[in-house]
């Protein structure tokens, strides 16, 4: 019952915005996430959800009247990074769907209302700030500074949210669907492959508690542009040396305190194949369970770059993110002793945690760990797994 | 004398295709490329030469009939890189004329017909072929390669001449243009310092021997695309690594091997912030005074890329180029005893030499070795000593 709804909807999502590479775009306000949307509404029909969008453009489907009690919700986003894998969102929304799907199968008659969301733009891809959706209604990204963004071609929200058919005059904090949320429970495959270890007993679904602090570092390294034939290596100023340093030492320093770090983007200047560098600019993600840890490696980092003439530009830092604590002991309970753990992944879920959300989160089982790509996998029997693991929590938070 | 005209010649051309960045972008066959060929032609008319175009749409002018006898040509090109220097080929047209100028008003008569030449699209800056003008005449470039290839915005050299006011149709090799040269010397600002080291005697002028061997190799690191929050070390497989491993490998081989190496250019997949990348690809650039020096650095470092997994690609490889060596004595000879040298970058002159043509290069002094960036300079003295040089040259060659 619940693996026939679950593969249903798996199938019609599968083709939407899928790239010959077998990864997925769908970036929002554009006509896949126009597709996505529709779909979200249909299938929310077809369940007798009730459905609303609220000033950002997220979609709220509802059980149950939204404003007779603070209810409880569920639910992702069905946007992607470039060439994302199909799982991470995806799959919170239609375990979400399905979940609901069996508690009425089954008769439940919910105590309080019961939401379904799929917010929008939770990775970034277009304009550059993760979890735009949940930012926007909770006041954490201003409309003024949503207004400011603009996509690799110019466009700007707005503009992007008029072109999808969307009003965004009325952009910003949105009390009203705020107070709606008694509690949040995200269901998400995991970015890592922590519950597939020993440590955390091959478990098929875990239970998040917080979000590691997290924070982007930008590393500027300024070189002297030259020409790659005729420069005597004793008169060269090549940036391309100090970044490589730069890259083993971050390597290096993330072993010694615990933390990962990575050097992923890179702009060089002029980028040519016979010209010494004039700037090579990279970005530093840095995160660890805890904030001293990610803080000793950007310290021993920068002290090394800085003895090179890099400057280092804070571009974001996110504290710790704790979920509700008793929200995840009582997931874990009732999930029969489900594993606790964090995640260094950012999510809906954490904006909603930092703005006073009861919030909770669960992960399904990810064999390879990969993310962020078309080789992102979870068994079924774990996302069936998860679907009855959502049921169960919906049913005893609904009660 | 040599100055005014010199001074006049350089401020004419100085507000031409110059970028806010101080750099100047003159790429063939563009706008900019169309005024400073039209200001040649002028310049030429004034001084009394006959312009002739051959088939690739290099400008020849000549001060007698070119046909009467195989003649003595100077003069280099006016194109530059992307934000290059002033001084990158226009010293050579500008101290060509004003050498002609120098050669008309002492009343010299050449007893050979003396050419001055501007080479069309010399730095490949467009479609990524250095010395097309060149290379198409000499046949080193087919009409069919040059048909193939594509600018940025996917015009190819047909169609960029067509929409310059030029005809396409007779591209290929020119030998009725060939037979014309007798001798082709090309005066070029030095774009390395050895010239102003006391190894050279901290000379004004040099005379070329040879241009160096020189190639280009594609290293591509393959890893696994991630998610960088939730990979962890131990899980990953980050290209970004062993490239920069490599980048630091390359120096110390260049180091070893006396021979000079640079990676300038870098593609990153899918160069996000927050992913480890799935592709690492840079380009090798390595030159050295022999082709054993450049191979060894090429042995040294394949081997030790292969052994983090990565593939090597050779995209170009070119020999040594010498230039014509009783030429470069006598050129020598007339100037002083000006000091003989290599020079890793390459030119016009090198195609023509390669081509059978006899041929020979004069360097003006870089005091800061800087070339292809804005901050590329010579003194003015060195200029007119460069023009004087250039004088003497001609006299001796066209008596």
């Amino acid at each position: 019952m619940i693996t026939r709804g679950f593969g249903r909807r798996w199938a019609e999502l599968e083709p939407i915005g899928r790239a010959s590479s077998g990864g997925y775009r769908r970036f929002a306000w554009t006509a896949e996430d126009t597709l996505l949307r529709e779909w979200f509404a249909g299938e929310t029909a077809a369940l007798g959800m009730d459905l609303t969008v609220d000033r950002a453009g997220n979609q709220w489907a509802w059980w149950g009247d939204p404003d007779s009690a603070p209810g409880i919700v569920t639910g992702s986003h069905l946007d992607s990074v470039p060439d994302g894998g199909a799982f991470d969102g995806p799959l919170g929304v239609v375990s979400a769907l399905a979940a609901v799907e069996a508690l009425k199968a089954e008769g439940f008659q919910p105590g309080k209302p019961l939401g379904v969301v799929n917010f929008v733009d939770e990775e970034g891809a277009r304009f550059g700030v993760a979890c735009a959706g949940s930012r926007l209604i909770t006041g954490a990204m201003s409309a003024d500074r949503a207004a400011g963004l603009r996509d690799g071609d110019g466009t700007s929200i707005p503009e992007a949210m008029r072109s999808a058919g969307q009003d965004p005059r009325h952009l910003g904090r949105d009390d009203e669907t705020l107070h709606r949320i008694g509690a949040f429970v995200e269901l998400h495959v995991e970015q890592g492959r922590a519950l597939a270890t020993e440590e955390y007993g091959d478990a098929q679904i875990g239970v998040g508690t917080a979000i590691w602090p997290h924070g982007r570092w930008r590393f500027d390294f300024a070189g002297e542009a030259n020409h790659a034939g005729t420069t005597r290596l004793a008169d060269r100023h090549d940036p391309m040396l100090d970044y490589a340093s730069t890259v083993l030492a971050a390597r290096t320093f993330a072993g010694a305190h615990e933390a990962v770090a990575t050097f992923g983007k890179l702009l060089v200047e002029p980028n040519g194949v016979n010209a010494i560098p004039s700037l090579v600019r990279a970005w530093l993600d840095a995160r660890a369970p805890s904030e001293s840890s990610v803080q000793g490696v950007l310290r021993d980092l920068t002290a090394a770059a800085q003895e090179l003439g890099a400057t280092v530009t804070e571009e974001s830092w996110t504290g710790n993110t704790a979920f509700d604590s008793s929200l995840a002991d009582r997931l874990s309970r009732v999930l029969g002793g489900a594993p606790l753990l964090g995640t260094g992944a950012g999510h809906d879920a954490g904006i909603l945690a930092t703005a006073g959300v009861t919030t909770g989160m669960l992960f399904v089982r990810n064999p390879t760990g990969i993310s962020h790509s078309p080789a992102e996998f979870a068994e079924e029997a774990d996302c069936v797994a998860g679907v009855e693991a959502l049921t169960t929590v919906l049913r005893e938070l609904a009660s």
